[in-house]
């Protein structure tokens, strides 16, 4: 008489092409039976079973005709990660309670998790047995400094294990990471030839943009290839000491790809998960030497220097914890970094560096030699205070560009960077002395403009924080790849006038004061 | 040159026929300008605009031929909430950022909040600036006892202002409110006929089943109409003094219905929203004296005396700084009331009550009685002590039916609960004692016979904890309303059998033992 889920009649898969980003939804008729026998309604999570894979999604009741008899709807995730073809045979149950959840509740209730907690609220997520909302209150029951250096140690280590690593097998892998958007800051296609010219190991994997008008990953897209598999980037490694290459692909520390985008929607500052999504990312892709740059600014993402110093006693304690050496830099964030800002207009100044162009922008030039200055005095190649020329004599010598084609070559050809079509410059009204930049409203105008989506979009900004400006100056340039996505950067631009300050030089408002 | 996005081609609007229950959902091509121009991607936030309203909705990308070119695709939420029809004009924009999150973080960082604050979030979240995560992080940072009482106060009185408030202009309007679920324990249509009956004022809203088998408004609706306009619900009050109504659309505290979707899918208990939850309700619908009954059981809600004590504690703290009258009742929360579970089966319970049949179930009408004395005495018309004896004898007297009945007609009618075809009884194997019964489990088997939506569907349940039962004797009925349903709840029962435990006596068991 009794009947398990299994046995009853299979819907029939239908892939409904809808982006639903990481969140797995399901669609079924209102009238399908298996609605009422289980009781499913909008929004109820359900398990998902075809032949070969299970998965837990989210329900969403079609009413319209979407759906025939029979039929259930699958979004884009869901029909990913089921690896669905038409019409396979699928059933649906409810899921068993997730049981990490408990762990969730007794850190938000105060507790404090130990790594068998983290890792299985951590291999739940990339299992996908978490919806959105239980992502967000993880984040949020992590929130501000609720966990201390050992559950943010132990954070890190289930994160390493939910994903793959890679162990090179060498003394020596150096690695660097940027915390928090600096518009332009773009260094790291500056610092592996340098270093990889010294003879040193840096298998670089980068992200591309989330909420930034452009990642490492998409700069590095308007040159070369960075779609690597794991494979590929151990051969490009092996032949030039290093990569260039975009991480996205290669599983290290899966967890942090969906922690990270419930956290920006959050807006949530977590220390403890900044730190465990950084290191854990480093340690699978089996880095043994670490430099984390924090710029500190006030509109940078760190805004005092007590709390880049907070952030960086943190980043210390638990790097030691899990035996990887690490340096911080605290460095100067108050303003954007070379010229660009959008993924083609920041590969120019990366090209102008490299190549020793005389219009190169010497800011970006500058910190990209200090960054590999410190990674040789952390490993010693270099005494302290001597790793900074040592990287500039590399750089200047054209080596550090010799290395970056011979990188560039091995993941597949060096091609010169698109250029926009339609532009905006700013000129400025007054003359007078720049007082402010704000980095969150020029980031938000290269968005707008249609970075990084449009590599060649972004812009172009020609002014330093106390440098001289006349009347009729040009400031900076908005670079679209159309008339309607320009418009509409310049549109917010004329909103925000205060993205830069011009004051009248005191000589002058003495003047108008007589 | 330039424009704003109200100047740009508007889309049409098409309903898509998706259920997302409360989040809203808006669907656009991928090859869509504006997602371009934006630069918005599966999942960004968006405000869209009709040439009537706005709101601010969350974005998947459609990579099939769901919508043509030009369209813009509805869930039903947020087709509703823009009041939309088919081939409106709509224009999509970036939504300013929601300025109360930063609440939301401070609360995170574990500030104290203040009403100005609360009433941020919460307005926020009735306007639906809120995705899912969002009130996601506000429960979570919520969660446990990070709320004082001057800030439960603080969001109660949020609340409240952000939806409708009804003043009865009367000095005395009692309610009252069960905290958490027993199965079967429906007092409150027995309550509100004995004490309309004494002429006491008693406008009773309740709210549907959200996990449980049956809410009050769902038992209720196998008798009579509960769907009634604020209006309505004032008349029947005015003719009858009470009404036994479903609350859900009359916007009493619109933004509990909001928080309290995402709380149930968490499972993070709250005492604070709990009780903002409850006081809000009552308050908006403008009761003066309100009853809390608070069942305490290892299988309930609250699990020990000491919670209850702890939840009772700010109960009235926060009654107190509202100028509301409270009584805390803790009751025996360690098995069912009454022999039913399920919308029609507790209604067949209520009928037998009410009408004094001698297989009325004696442990309802005690408690039904008991809180109704207990309110008698908390509003000073009858003495310390007086007030169960009072109330049954209204009920016996028969002056409750009647009163129930009147209430009913004047609502619509009083007609027949269903009854199921389809039934299975579960047969004691042994004889012994009931030593234990699992509320939860049995209001699990409830569910998946099909209650509430089937409100035929359901439990009958016939003993107590402590009886004595013989081999072959029923404890137990399924009903439901197709042979499906009934197989899955009985599949469900026979993995979980300790739904109740038997234990042979002792007697017995030391003859074994010998």
């Amino acid at each position: 008489m009794h009947f398990t889920p299994e046995r009853m009649t299979p819907l029939k898969a239908l892939r409904l092409g809808i982006d639903t980003h990481q969140e797995l939804i399901i669609y079924l008729r209102a009238d399908c039976p298996v609605c009422r026998s289980e009781g499913f309604s909008a929004m109820s999570r359900v398990l998902v079973s075809s032949d070969q894979h299970h998965a837990i999604a989210t329900l969403n009741i079609v009413t319209g005709d979407l759906l025939e008899r029979g039929q259930i709807g699958f979004s884009e995730s869901a029909w990913q990660r089921l690896q669905l073809h038409d019409s396979d045979p699928l059933w649906l149950s409810h899921p068993k309670p997730v049981q990490s959840l408990s762990y969730v509740r007794a850190k938000v209730y105060g507790h404090e998790l130990d790594e068998m907690a983290f890792q299985s609220i951590i291999n739940d997520i990339v299992d996908g047995r978490y919806a959105d909302v239980h992502v967000a209150a993880f984040v949020t029951a992590c929130g501000d400094d609720h966990l201390n250096d050992n559950e943010i140690t132990a954070l890190t280590h289930a994160m390493i294990k939910a994903g793959s690593t890679i162990n090179w097998h060498l003394p020596i892998v150096i690695d660097k990471h940027c915390v928090g958007g600096l518009p332009g800051n773009r260094t790291t296609p500056i610092v592996v030839p340098i270093l990889a010219a010294c003879g040193l190991t840096m298998p670089k994997t980068s992200s591309r943009a989330i909420t930034s008008p452009a990642g490492t990953a998409d700069t590095m897209e308007t040159l070369t290839n960075v779609s690597l598999t794991q494979k590929e980037m151990r051969e490009v490694v092996k032949q030039q000491g290093a990569c260039l290459a975009w991480g996205g692909a290669m599983r290290l520390s899966p967890a942090d790809d969906l922690l990270i985008q419930v956290e920006r929607a959050l807006d949530i500052d977590s220390e403890g998960q900044l730190i465990a999504s950084v290191l854990s990312k480093k340690i699978a892709a089996g880095a043994t030497h670490v430099l984390i740059d924090i710029p500190v600014g006030s509109t940078a993402k760190i805004r005092t220097p007590e709390a880049a110093e907070k952030l960086a006693a943190s980043f210390r304690s638990v790097a030691k914890k899990l035996g990887l050496n690490i340096e911080i830099l605290l460095t100067d964030g108050s303003q954007p970094v070379g010229r660009g800002i959008g993924p083609a207009l920041e590969a120019y100044d990366i090209l102008a560096v490299l190549q020793n162009s005389p219009g190169a922008p010497k800011d970006l030039k500058d910190r990209a030699c200090m960054v590999a200055g410190a990674m040789l005095e952390m490993i010693g190649e270099e005494k302290p205070g001597a790793g900074q020329a040592k990287a500039l004599s590399i750089l200047e010598s054209g080596l550090a560009w010799e290395k970056f084609q011979a990188i560039c070559f091995a993941q597949g050809g060096l091609h010169k960077p698109p250029v926009a079509a339609y532009r905006y410059s700013l000129v400025c009204h007054i003359a007078g002395i720049v007082t402010a930049i704000d980095n969150r409203q020029l980031a938000q105008i290269a968005k707008l403009a249609g970075a990084p989506a449009d590599p060649e979009a972004g812009v172009e900004f020609f002014v330093k924080l106390g440098q001289h400006v006349e009347e009729n100056q040009i400031m900076m340039t908005i670079h679209a790849a159309n008339a309607g996505e320009l418009n509409y950067a310049v549109d917010y631009l004329e909103d925000h006038r205060q993205v830069i300050l011009i004051e009248q030089e005191q000589e002058q408002e003495q003047e108008q004061e007589k």
